[in-house]
Formats: structure tokens, sequence, C-alpha cells
């Protein structure tokens, strides 16, 4: 077989630590596997900024495009602030959705059985949540014209977004939502604000529409976006997969993360369309950030990070078998008591980034 | 002394119930604190709708804008989702807020020590929760054009909303808050998407040159709106004041009611420009909706209508005392263990609408 072809994009902050972890669990699917993997490695973010000026080469984004997947660390840096909106270390991930087509973002937010206790929220509301959030990543106002700050004749500044929605745009990410219940619990909660914004009313007419035509097995429900927010905290487990637009589904899907207590667990995918060669271009991250805070000390938790080279097993790769044997690896790994920083609670082992990354290792 | 001229609209579902009790209330602080009131009752929302078929007459709202503060209820009547856009319930609440210009929404969100468990956050994370949202409510991208939805020669069809920012508009908004923080514990925090929106970008530098030039003694702090849901959910504490646009102020101000728990003890206000003769259009309203499901059975919580009428002794009418004296007898009742169904738990008495509205005036 044709070695798989991974660009490894590790940014700014804790994103090199932790991108060497995952380094070790490729090292031994190859020895242990027989897998092949074929890596390039190159700057985003904050450090190609320092390196080239600019947040991303164009480069960088052919190669993206060349490979069969790209895995990110994370971007941003403080000491970069003052750059300007055009060349702010966050362009990096905006220029590779939209250069690539990565359209739908999958964000799961998962509770640990192990890690229950981390969340904010009571045990009880939390225990067993698994919600998959689907946010549309290359529309909405993210990407609108026009947009801008301009000076009116009397002084006074505008500032516009413009938040645009087509209806193919919104079918095909809803399909990936109602494909993903289907493996699911078969329920996709549609999100937007229909009740004052012409464009959520149009979302929501054709998500209902694809609905009746090709899935009218999967359940449908729709909820406005301020709604969403109050029942993901009062009653999250209502949830399967949750189906939302990019501004939406940045908070929402952030707020989500939040109800699991553990940033530093949780992964995320973003899928494009499917190429010409039958596959689709994908970018795996974990959804932390950068952490410039905590960054070269080796305490950050590694596990969002593998996790996210799980999802790449399993997305791109198409490797089940590989993706859970990770994901059970962490899971046994986390019951036997070590812990990073992050997680940490009383009567378990604090452990740093590589212990952590090793003790996934031997558990494989 | 003239007596104040209230405007009452109870609207739809449990609007009129809960309203009811506010009623009891006026009449004991007629008798025994010798205040007057004029007041005028009208139709708004799903009950303006099936009387006038439109959710509001401009009839309203010139009477909203004669009166020195109006009492709002709640809109919204499945039986009116058929309606159409322009003729849809919430019409009335969004020309009320655009035609009295009533620019900032003061969204308090509260944890009372007798429903601490209430709430699905450990206690220890959300007692004493004191946050006061601001939210823009006149701009953004409720209102901004071009908005609609239009099909292209292919057929695809595009909808389209747009965010607008001026620098007067945010201006007003954030002196507000700084204002607020002021009295209460000299903190703001601005919210926006500076990263991703250049009306964020805008937004945030306005609200910087206005802290500079007049309120340099309070402290303002910066947050990405999806970062500010996380960290709602993660230690909401750290939140005195929020200022923040009309859409992320729509999310966000649901998401921290619902730390509360108890969105039937939530009261808001909306206030407008200081007009010609040195008063402020306002609008006072509790947070929760319409509850069509137990709307007419008597078993609706009366307090958050009831404490929407003390916010507007307390900035309407500058009745100081008789706010305060509103707010302790809702306290008292419910140290004394009095519970309607939405905030009951074990050991409370349970009661209705109206034993709620009478123990809180005996209270009083
Ligand atoms: C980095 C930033 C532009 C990005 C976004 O807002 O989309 C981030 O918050 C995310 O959710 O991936
Ligand atoms: C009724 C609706 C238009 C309104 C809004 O979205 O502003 C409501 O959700 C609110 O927050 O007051």
């Amino acid at each position: 077989a044709q070695p798989a072809k991974l660009l490894v994009l590790p940014g700014d902050g804790i994103g090199p630590e932790v991108m060497h972890e995952v380094g070790r669990v490729i090292t031994w699917l190859e020895k242990n596997r027989g897998l092949a993997f074929e890596i390039t490695e190159d700057l985003v973010g904050g450090a190609s900024l320092a390196e080239y000026g600019e947040p991303i080469r164009n480069e960088v984004i052919e190669k993206a495009r060349a490979a069969d997947a790209v895995l990110f660390g994370s971007v941003g840096d403080p000491r970069w602030g003052h750059v300007g909106f055009e060349k702010r270390p966050e362009v990096a991930i905006l220029k590779l959705r939209q250069e690539l087509e990565l359209f739908a973002n999958l964000r799961p937010a998962k509770v640990f059985d192990a890690l229950v206790d981390a969340s904010t929220l009571k045990p009880d509301v939390v225990r067993g949540l698994d919600i998959m959030i689907v946010r549309e990543t290359v529309g909405g106002i993210y990407f609108g014209d026009p947009r801008g700050i301009e000076t009116l004749p009397d002084g006074t500044r505008r500032g516009i977004n413009t938040e645009v929605y087509t209806t193919p745009e919104i079918e095909r990410v809803a399909r990936v939502a109602f494909e993903m219940a289907r493996k699911r619990s078969n329920h996709v909660c549609s999100v937007e604000k229909c009740n004052v914004m012409e464009s959520g009313l149009l979302w929501k007419e054709v998500v209902t529409d694809l609905h009746a035509r090709e899935f009218s097995d999967v359940k449908l429900t729709h909820m406005l976006a301020d709604n969403c927010a109050m029942q993901l905290v009062r009653n999250p487990r209502q949830f399967d997969v949750i189906v939302t637009g990019n501004l939406f589904g940045d908070i929402l899907s952030d707020l989500a993360s939040m109800l699991t207590g553990s940033l530093g667990m949780l992964p995320s995918a973003t899928l494009g369309a499917v190429r010409a060669d039958g596959k689709c271009a994908a970018l795996y991250e974990p959804i932390h950030g950068s952490a410039p805070d905590i960054a070269g000390q080796g305490i950050a938790n590694p596990i969002a990070q593998i996790l996210s080279f799980a999802m790449l097993l399993r997305y791109s790769l198409n490797l089940q078998d590989e993706a859970k044997m990770v994901e059970e690896a962490v899971s046994r790994v986390l019951e036997s008591g070590l812990r990073t920083a992050d997680i940490m609670s009383e009567g378990m082992a604090r452990v740093g980034t590589s212990v952590m990354g090793e003790a996934i290792v031997r558990e494989l």
C-alpha cells in the first residue's frame, strides 16, 4: 500500500509539544501495525510570521492540498497581537478552511467516565454526555462581503460584516450531519435565529427540505441559537448531533466543549468535499488553543492532539481498528489514574506531556 | 406629584397571568406608599395578531412613547407559527426596541441563595453569582441592510443579513456598561469576535478609546465571544459587567441566565436615550418567554415579572426604596420556603401563581 501522506503543522504555543507525542503513536503504528506514513512538517501561525512574515505561505496550502490529511496543532501568539487583521496568526486556519473548502467542522463533546468530576456541571447532568456539533466553516459571516471598516463623511466609522448562506452550502453541511446521526443516535437538531435573520430562515427551510427528501428516517428538530445555549446548560444530554452555521457553531461548540470540563481532551475534524481522486480534504486539530501561558514547560495535555490523530485514522484513512486502539489506550491511561495538570484531581498521579504520551504508547 | 404613566403589555401565554400579580404589588404601593400610577393596557404579539391582524399597532408604539415606562410580559404563540416573517409575534418587541431606540438591554444573572441548588452547575461555582450583561439591542445583524432571501439566475437561493455597528452606537451602549460597573464591582468585559469580524474590531477599538477618555477608573478587559461562552461555564464569577452586541448578547445573556437555573426569577430592562423631557424611554420584561405549554394553568412563576417591575421603580421612577422593598419581599418569600413548580425542590411548599403573588404582597 501507498504510505499515507500527512502534512503536520504544529503551529504556536503548546502545539509543537503535544504534536511531538503524536509522533510516538505514529512510530508505534508503523512498527506494530505495518502502516506507512509519509510526513511533511511546516510552519503556520506566529511561527510562520516569525520566519516568513505571513501566517501561512501558499506553498503550505499547496502541500495541504496534496496531502491525504492535515494534522494541525494550534495557532495564536500574543507577540503577534499588533500585526493587523490580514496577518494575524488565525489567518492560517481560516485560509486552510477556505482554500481546501473544509466546510464541515466536527466537534465532539464527550465526557469520559473517569473525568466526570472535571465538569463545573453536576455529574448527574453530564455523565455519559456525547454530542457531535457539525459546524459550517467556509461560509456565513466569517467570509461574507461586503466587510470592513469605513469612515463616513461626518467622521463616524462603520464596521460591517455580511452573513451569507446559499442553498448548496447549507445542504452539504446538513448532509454530513444527517449521515453522522445515522451512525449515532439518529437525531439532528438544526440551530439558527430564524426569528430575526432571513439567512436563518433559509437555513431552516433547506435543512427541512433535505430531511424530507433524503433523511426522513432521522429525527429532525429545530432550535433558536439562544435557546440552544440555554438547553446545553440545562440538559445537554437531549442532543445527539447539532448542525449550525459558522458563527453560532463557533460559540456553541466551545460552550459544549466546556461542559466536559476538560478541553485538553477534545479533538476535532474539519472535512471538505469529495475530490476527483475519491478522497476528501480533511484537517484534524485539538479544540484547545496554543495556551502560550504554559508553552515550553512540558505540562500540556497531549490527549486532544492524539485523539485528533485518531479521528484522522478513522475519517481520512478508514483505519477504524487503529482509531479505536488509540482511543481505548487513552481511556485506559485515564483509568489508571494518570493526569496532566489541566485534568488533575485528588488522588490521581500528576504527570507531564511526555510521560502521558509514553503511557498511551505503552497501553497500545 | 404627577402619577407615573405606565403602559402595560401582557402579551401572550403566561404573560397575562404573571402580569396580574404585578397589579397586586401596584395596588399595595398606591395604598401604603402614597404612589400614584396611571396605567394603560394594550395587546401585543399573538394577542394583537388575533384582534388586529398585526403583532403591534402604531397606536401602541405611540402610547409607549408617551409613557414613563413600558411593562412588557412576553410574546410568542405557536398558533402564529405560519404568519410569515413580517407578522410574527416577535416583531412586537423588535419594533418597540427600534422605534423607541431602546438600545441597552440590561440582563442581570443573579443566583438567589435560597435557589443555589436549582442550577445545573455545582453550587460552589455559582453561589453568589451576580453578572450584569449589557446587550446592544437596536443595531447589529438584527436590523442591518441588505437582508432577505434572493433567488439567483441558476435557481440557487441566498439568505443575507448584515452586521453593522457605528462608533456612536458602540459608544452609547459602552457608556451604559461603564456607568453600571461603577455602581457594582467596577469591571467591564467587552465581548466581540475581532479575530474574524471587522465590526468586532471596531467595537473593541471604540470601547477601548471611550475607556481611556472617560472611564479609566473602571477595569476593562476584552474577550472573544466563543471564549466568553466557555468562561461563563468554567468560572462565571470572574465577570461583573459584560458589554456586547445584539447577537452575541442574545446568546450569552440567555446562557448566563441558565447558569442560575431559575429563569422564572430573572427580570430585564431595556433603556433608551435621554429624551427632551430629561427622562429616557424604557421597557421592562421578564427574560422567560410566553411558555404556551403551561399558560392558563395558574402555575407560572410571577417573580420575574414582579422583579421587572422593581427594576422599573428603580431605573425609570428613581424609587430606590420601593424597588428594594419589592426585591426584599421576594427574597423573604423564597426563604420562607414557597416555590412555584419551576423552582420547586424537596421539602419546599409548592404554590401557584396567585398564592406566590399574594405572599409577596404580604411580605411588603
Ligand atoms: C481561530 C479562530 C479564527 C477560530 C474561529 O473563530 O473559527 C476558532 O475560534 C475556532 O473555533 O476554530
Ligand atoms: C423575541 C426575540 C426576537 C428576542 C431576540 O432574539 O432578541 C429574544 O430572544 C430576546 O432575547 O429578547
